[in-house]
């Protein structure tokens, strides 16, 4: 596991403290989040789309439908730059100019491949199912060729990669602390609640013990 | 309140049915998510950059430091995509390929302009206070000029917009419901822990109820 080394492009400038280019805080970043927002280029418009992922390694991948715009162009080999944002509290300060948000983020600059090894497009999707649902792989029924076929998969390496992390309570004005005004932070958390069965599940097949204990972080 | 006309940049080709173009729908997924995603192209490349932001009307607001590049960059006119993603829940089906995650974004393409009138940037930024917890700028020292100077305030409209939504369970192929899997919908939530009171807070100073009794959505 080799950090990263920033380069002009995603070297973070404003408020440098909070860069982060070590691989340990990128990585439990991306393996936290559900989504990812993946930004490209079309006709001079740039389109930012949310869709899941998996990670193995310094891979990420990408997948979605043969028939997606999106993964048509950037099958194509276009410059991405793909974002992974995750919220962990409401920082309240005394002034308003001080208000702030805890979060992790990581933006990765590449350009994506197609998978085309079909033991390769076959380990991604295992990755996409236990990334939002370890443990779950195993009990499900895995892709046919004609699914196979029909999912388009990509691999965008991650070489140009920082992460930026903002933690901790507000900081205020030296003579804003006399005011009379509550000031911290409001921790927020991805939480479950109890899972609901499909309509059509056959009475008495038991919730796994992957899906009633499920914790993200 | 006028719904929005999806343009051939904003319908939703793939899934159709998950298309809203309703301005109900719309500003309830801004009204509710904490952050934005927002896309634009530099030197060829494109970069997405989470932010907090502000609605009012069909006007989205963006700020930042006066000094950041992003902001800079935005209020010369260049084209925008900003786009809010709330995860609700993890789709679990009986096989792999049906896997799916409920979820509501929207995606908002245009050009954001400078917003110098100083009584529109005030509103704007009382807007992002508000945004993350209302209730709380009546209680806190407001921007003083400095502050105002050293904020960008970018106001983008809300023309070119559409969101996705998906809901309910999963949907298996016909042959994968006799297979013994549980199968159903994890619904997720974001839900808030105790208050973390700033070190150097005032003793006795008391939890306001918009931050005891925080609720999102």
């Amino acid at each position: 596991m080799s950090d990263f080394t920033p380069t002009d492009r995603t070297q973070v400038k404003r408020l440098p403290k909070r860069g982060k280019y070590d691989a340990e805080t990128v990585y439990k970043i991306l393996d936290e989040a559900f989504v990812c927002h993946v930004g490209f280029v079309a006709d001079g418009q740039p389109y930012v789309i949310p869709t899941n992922f998996g990670r193995v390694g310094d891979t990420l991948y990408l997948h979605g439908s043969a028939a997606s715009r999106m993964l048509r162009s950037l099958s194509e080999g276009i410059p991405v730059c793909v974002t992974v944002t995750l919220v962990d509290g409401l920082v309240l300060a005394r002034s308003a100019f001080h208000h702030s948000v805890n979060y992790r983020s990581v933006v990765i600059l590449g350009t994506a491949k197609l998978v085309e090894d079909p033991s390769e497009k076959m380990e991604a999707l295992r990755l996409f199912t236990e990334h939002i649902m370890r443990g779950r792989w195993d009990e499900i029924r895995w892709p046919n060729e004609q699914e196979m076929k029909g999912t388009t998969v990509l691999a965008l390496p991650l070489e140009e990669v920082s992460a930026k992390v903002r933690v901790g309570g507000p900081v205020d004005d030296e003579e804003d602390y006399s005011l009379p005004v509550w000031a911290g932070v409001l921790p927020l958390n991805i939480t479950t609640t109890t899972p609901v069965p499909d309509t059509r599940l056959k009475q008495g097949t038991p919730v796994p013990s992957y899906i009633s204990s499920y914790k993200r972080s």
